[in-house]
């Protein structure tokens, strides 16, 4: 199996796609074609050793960075490593792509290199959502703006066969996310989601409301692009802010300082509890070819964890269940 | 000044109600109206002193519960705490109502009872929301389901007027709930408010994200009533989830029990900061006449609190001042 990676996305990269390539290799004995600058790249390279003929490198000497606008990126940027890279998958050159760069830019290129499966109307993105009963899929977490129901209908769909192929969740629960658990509740398009999720050939379990999400009774969150993308920056930023208090009151005396230190070990487990980094990456769901996202900020071990993850995207093929799966609702 | 006090309403009535009302006469020398079965609430009263000249009942035989149907409970249960409250703010026993009962009553209520303000064409429910700086107002909270550009403009314009004369907030910056902190992004509706916000009589500082909601940089925080309520849930339930696990966390063992003793008082100060109490209720905007909700969960501290409140929403005479504001507008 060849996987692409996007050498240059993300906060960490070069040193990040480097690491986490070589490192899944090693754990998952498959091939990386890694797209950046050459020479960067193969400096990078040269502080490891790893195994040289299951890693090549496509030359790609333009960076897409997160101040670019996304439609216009993908359009100017043919060199840069993200192009370069969806280019090479749509080529049939590797077997899917990871990137950690320019969420935007992935996803417009993912619609006009990859283009979109037939029967799909939008792609979405995911979240790898983290709950009190480990990551359900949150979608759509910010592709699509203004939704009809029949999209959501569609990311439902994507989703639960994603949880169930790829993160091994038999029968998953699919809720809706909305403002109260009764049939009835919800904006319009809320109502008319619910009317279509209820006909379809998914184990739908009704509306969930905001203070279900971290609770992880469902596996697969619905919700249009709008929603979910202001829920997923509301997670971070409330965890953020009390973790940022706790670390105040632990650091306001001795006393506090010595019980955060008895306290140490536990409080790293539950922060691996809320860390996107142990499930690394989070599917692009809607293109005719596998397409990851993993967070901004992954290290080596995200990284890695993310190619594992396209590594099952592509074994399943989740895809091709998709379009079975299409063909069986139009019936 | 006479307060009228849902004496019924709230999973903790009538203790919290009858204490609280009692506290609030004592630490402002206002009259207050309870109502609520007589027997109930005399009964409840007897526990105290108190001076008998500045609290009434209003007898009220019927009770309004979260399990009602907000509209049709407002049309049937006449003699509830409830519509006896509202129908006596209406005739002018009483300035003003706060009620910790169901949320979608009193919302019904107060648009078919007390009427809206002339201008304003629907209320909005508010949230006074805990922040790394204080509370700030997130309106609409969930009363209205798809908003139309006009609505979210007179929400900014209301909750820009109560963030200054109740909570004393000068020149109250607002922020649009939106999906990127740039002019253009978001959904229609988002778009279309920008643009109506930028034009309004009112300090806009533009688009806010998801994870700015707990950092306390805008003191009103515009929404509709669909994404409003599920940030508001998912700040709770989230909240709580994190708050679990660390208790979890800190029973673990002898050495992390020692340790959350050594740091009990830090943790009960952040715990205070991310308290509802503190603030009591929030406004219902858009009413002809104040109307306050409590936290349906409320002591006797935060019904005392809400009643505080109250008192300086009518004192500032709130409503008048959204009147001539709206005539501003229009002119």
């Amino acid at each position: 199996m060849k996987i692409i990676v996007d050498g240059m996305g993300g906060d960490n990269a070069p040193e990040s796609t480097v690491k986490g390539s070589i490192d899944a290799i090693n754990q998952f004995g498959i091939h990386i074609i890694i797209t950046g600058p050459e020479e960067i790249i193969t400096k990078e390279l040269a502080k490891y050793q790893y195994p040289k003929d299951k890693l090549e490198i496509l030359n790609a000497t333009d960076i897409i960075t997160n101040d670019d606008d996304p439609a216009i990126a993908i359009r100017r940027k043919k060199d840069s490593s993200l192009v370069v890279g969806l280019n090479a998958l749509k080529d049939g050159l590797g077997e899917g792509i990871i990137s950690a760069g320019n969420t935007g830019a992935l996803l417009a290129g993912g619609l006009f290199i990859v283009k979109r499966i037939e029967g799909i109307d939008r792609a979405a993105i995911t979240l790898l959502y983290p709950t009190l009963k480990g990551a359900s899929l949150l979608l759509d977490a910010g592709a699509n703006m203004d939704s009809k129901p029949e999209y959501l209908q569609q990311f439902a769909l994507m989703g639960s066969i994603y949880m169930e192929e790829v993160m091994g969740k038999k029968n998953p629960k699919v809720g809706l996310i909305n403002v109260g658990t009764e049939d009835s509740k919800g904006n319009q398009l809320a109502k008319e989601t619910f009317q279509l999720l209820k006909d379809s050939p998914i184990n739908f379990v009704g509306n969930i409301e905001g203070r279900d999400l971290p609770m992880g009774d469902v596996d697969v969150m619905v919700c249009d692009g709008f929603v979910g993308n202001i829920a997923l920056k509301l997670t971070e930023g409330l965890a953020s802010s009390i973790f940022s208090l706790l670390k105040k009151a632990f650091l306001s005396n001795l006393k506090t300082k010595i019980g955060a230190l008895l306290l140490k070990g536990q409080m790293s487990e539950l922060k691996k509890t809320m860390d996107y980094r142990e499930y690394g990456g989070a599917p692009l769901l809607g293109t005719k070819k596998p397409v990851v996202k993993a967070h901004g900020s992954s290290d080596s071990y995200a990284i890695k964890n993310g190619i594992g993850q396209l590594k099952t995207f592509i074994e399943k093929d989740v895809i091709k269940a998709i379009e079975n799966k299409l063909i069986t609702t139009e019936e």
